[in-house]
């Protein structure tokens, strides 16, 4: 059959998704493949994950009906500015059998394009790190925060994960019984949930382990945080309300108080019913009460939209948008 | 002449000091080496900074005359739990021709001994990282922070420097032009006060130069954060305030409400009449109004009392310590 096609890719630190879609919506085929960050990974890697996902989603497709693409990952601009990497990304195009151009944009405006079809919003993402952005005729436009673990990331999993830490450090510290979440934490790093006579020396052994791996792995506590939440437990709801209150806070630097614009919550973090995104969202209640709010979805058939905006034959992207990327909260 | 002599040596990161004492109060000879802190410079190249102020301080004294000696230095109980570090501290002990016995005990004990005789009260630390700890009996007692700066070291020169960047990458992502401080750290990490046209370029640049470097060198900027605070710059006075507010913090988890023990402030940044000490003893007396409080003065004269205290001939030793360790404010 004939008619258009687009493609979209979603690359992240963990994994790398395709996506081929018609002009109707129908996907006609998708792919996966490992993480392709070349930030992460050196480009020739990553390029050889995005072949890999690209030949998945086009086994049932004519390449030359592809009439264009789209590639969302973090450190696009990185990508660009590094001839190699962007020549070895051009060979796995031209290798998938592509012939037409492709765009390539941060995963953020591919996590703000998933949840709206709006030109104009904010996107805010917290995963193992935290970003806002604002998007203005879908551009990524100014940026806040996304400065790393050691300057930033407010609101993150790594910032929760160390918050955490610290408060089992200073229930110890205080000669206190750690809590339930400490408790957690404390099982966590270092395999039981007894505290030596001496509680300094549990809080050495706890320092000890901890500094001796790459920092970033703190936001593997993460999720013991927000299954304690999700149960109540004191300190976990008060360090999500923290993150809440930090992530709303980078949103506010780039974002004017009572701007109605769209606001798109992604990020592993925040995408659909998570306990910090209900966080969040009542921080964004209390500052922009009138924004809609979307949760982040599909990143590859985001991109995929960002392509197909581009071609002559589309007239209304926004009616695209519907049929293109499925819908999220 | 004849009469018991005490020996203090002050064992820290950059400097290892010596002092001999005769139990009169006169200072009979001081040395000075190069940092000796064995965990950071191992106990062989420690012991040899140890011999070498000791052979200094006791140039013209008669050695068979030292009747005790003290060590401080951080890291003490990782030295003792070392059997080939207390070797090497033993053998410089012995090649500098002493025969008597010595103690070592944790720098946080010296830097209190230093402010007070008293055989309780608290010491609160901020130099490059920070510690509060508790002294039962001349002994250190509870701890609280020192946990590194990775997961603590609140208030400290550390967190004073991380935060300063903190609040210059917080100007850039607003769009506001950098307050005073954030442009004295701007020029500090950049080597020019100017901002790209694309904000977000100086705030990569910035975060590429602090994460290359061993995120310790924040603690490099805490001077800048204290020249601007004495000169009223507004963002500077509240980063002091709120490192005071962490620094009691620690305090209060091992110190009660209402406690009168004494409270000694040591470390570079709380040492005399610092605004952070003037900022911390704000807090202090708005937590403990009737608990005396000092400043932490010459580490290797509170050394050499403590060993003195034990001597069969000292029956009074607030009065020795008035003799033998320099009045603080």
């Amino acid at each position: 059959m004939s008619g258009s096609v687009v493609v979209g890719l979603d690359v992240g630190g963990t994994s790398t998704r395709a996506t081929a879609l018609a002009l109707d919506g129908r996907r006609l085929g998708s792919g996966r493949a490992g993480g392709g960050n070349p930030t992460s990974h050196g480009a020739e890697r990553a390029a050889g994950e995005l072949l890999a996902a690209l030949r998945e989603a086009l086994a049932g497709v004519d390449p030359a009906r592809v009439r264009g693409g789209t590639i969302g990952l973090a450190g696009a601009g990185l990508l660009l500015a590094d001839p190699a990497g962007r020549d070895a990304f051009d060979r796995a195009w031209h290798d998938a059998g592509l012939r037409c151009p492709y765009a390539v944009h941060g995963d953020a405006l591919v996590a703000y394009a998933s949840g709206t079809a709006s030109p104009d919003g904010t996107v805010l993402i917290a995963g193992t790190g935290a970003i806002a952005a604002g998007v203005r005729e879908l551009r990524l436009d100014r940026v806040a925060d996304g400065h790393g673990w050691l300057l930033g990331d407010a609101g993150s999993g790594f910032w929760l994960g160390r918050e955490a830490v610290r408060r089992l450090l200073a229930d110890l510290d205080r000669g206190h019984a750690p809590g339930r979440l400490a408790t957690g934490v404390l099982t966590e790093l270092l395999g039981s949930a007894e505290v030596a006579a001496r509680p300094r020396d549990t809080v050495d052994a706890l320092v000890q382990t901890v500094t001796r791996r790459p920092p970033v792995e703190l936001a593997r506590l993460a999720p013991l945080v927000v299954a304690a939440a999700v149960d109540g437990e004191p300190v976990a709801c008060g360090l999500l309300d923290e993150a809440a209150a930090h992530l709303a806070e980078s949103a506010a630097r780039i974002r004017p108080a009572g701007e109605v614009s769209p606001i798109v919550l992604g990020g592993g973090l925040l995408t659909g019913a998570t306990p910090l995104a209900a966080a969040v969202r009542a921080e964004i209640a209390r500052r922009w009460p009138d924004a809609p709010l979307h949760s982040a979805g599909d990143g590859a058939a985001a991109a995929a939209w960002l392509a197909a905006r581009d071609l002559p034959e589309v007239t209304d992207p926004v009616a695209l948008h519907a049929l293109l990327v499925p819908r999220t909260a």
